[in-house]
């Protein structure tokens, strides 16, 4: 991820992003935005067509205070989008299955980061060039300055959007079930947390490739997900 | 899952849920649908609120042609869903990260499902718990019967939403990546796909629980992927 080296405030809730739910699960630090949105390879990217919500994963990059996504220009998605209506982002990610004494008590652990905001599209070719850079870093690190970069046709078959991480809101939930004390003191049920675990496996060579060593940028790609946040 | 025994259909897309780009991608098969359903954990809700699209992750359950969802009765989310608003709930598995010889043809290998609907609150008092049943067993599967049922007072604090299979589409990639036959034929930028896994962990016993085996149904928890599906 590029980084702006900017010191940057507190997320500033809204009425909408703020966690309306079992608010001891709201994160408001802004390096904690960062981290859900960095350790994702995906997000569910939401508009309103017709009236309807619609829901559709997507990839995504950062750079700074900027998500980007892209798609084809054909792509209803984004012609929605364009018009600069309003979208929802959202990066998940589940770190475990919660085992309580009591059905009502079982949960997840996760992290997850819901961006409000406007699609803007960019147009001007430098921007759109520069945004196609962070995505493909993010989908696939080390990758942009190894492969043929976009032609002028590609390009123009590529819708790319921005929206501002000025809106955002962060939740988390980590650790042991929360059960009732006298079913603890009870006893006789298992509770606990099974941990969800994701990561690549071994990269399988292309058919139509020829024979050649996997490069570092594959091969030694980590899992995405920060030492710090990763599930304890 | 609970399924029901009645053959189905395939899916009959309707305008939105016609899968609109890259349509090679769209499957037909009911049975695709489920298998996609059946493999998540966690699914995307998106519903409008305020004019805006509002996606956050929740867990889910199957039964037969129904989905159930549930929250607090005092989550934002649910209530502005209650009153029979359109909804879209959309599962998503990343199998695997599409290296290609252009910027332009990279991609990911996926499935996803697309739920359109409206969220129906069930009120009936044992179609609920019915329901939390099956997003309990979803969730964790064999705990119903190996924990203590939720409370009147409990069942009371949940809200519990059904929405209809009726209207859905799944898209799919698998496979290596399509590149320029001249790029092909050029050579010398690695391509291929890293697979992308998820899986359980090792049990992690709850702080406050007193020394006992890990049953079954928490250490023996396979992977949520159904074999026919996983990355190639």
């Amino acid at each position: 991820m590029t980084e702006t080296t900017t010191p940057r405030p507190p997320l500033s809730p809204t009425p909408r992003s703020t966690v309306g739910r079992l608010n001891e699960r709201g994160v408001l630090d802004r390096a904690a935005l960062d981290d859900v949105l960095d350790a994702g390879v995906i997000c569910h990217l939401g508009i309103v067509v017709d009236g309807a919500p619609l829901v559709l994963p997507t990839a995504y990059g950062r750079d700074g205070d900027t998500l980007y996504i892209h798609g084809s220009t054909a792509a209803r998605t984004l012609t929605a989008g364009a018009s600069g209506a309003p979208a929802c982002i959202t990066v998940t990610h589940l770190d475990g299955i919660v085992y309580a004494r009591s059905a009502f008590r079982h949960s997840m652990n996760y992290r997850s980061a819901v961006v409000h905001g406007t699609l803007t599209r960019i147009d001007d070719p430098d921007q759109r060039l520069h945004a196609l850079r962070i995505l493909c870093e993010h989908t696939a690190p080390g990758v942009w300055a190894n492969v043929r970069p976009p032609s002028r046709k590609e390009l123009a078959a590529t819708m790319v959007m921005a929206m501002d991480l000025t809106e955002a809101s962060v939740k988390m939930r980590a650790g042991d079930p929360v059960d009732e004390p006298d079913e603890i003191a009870q006893g006789g049920v298992w509770a606990g947390v099974l941990p969800v675990h994701s990561g690549f496996g071994t990269p399988k060579p292309s058919d139509d490739l020829e024979p050649m060593p996997v490069p570092a940028y594959v091969l030694d790609r980590g899992p995405k997900v920060s030492p710090s946040m990763s599930a304890s």
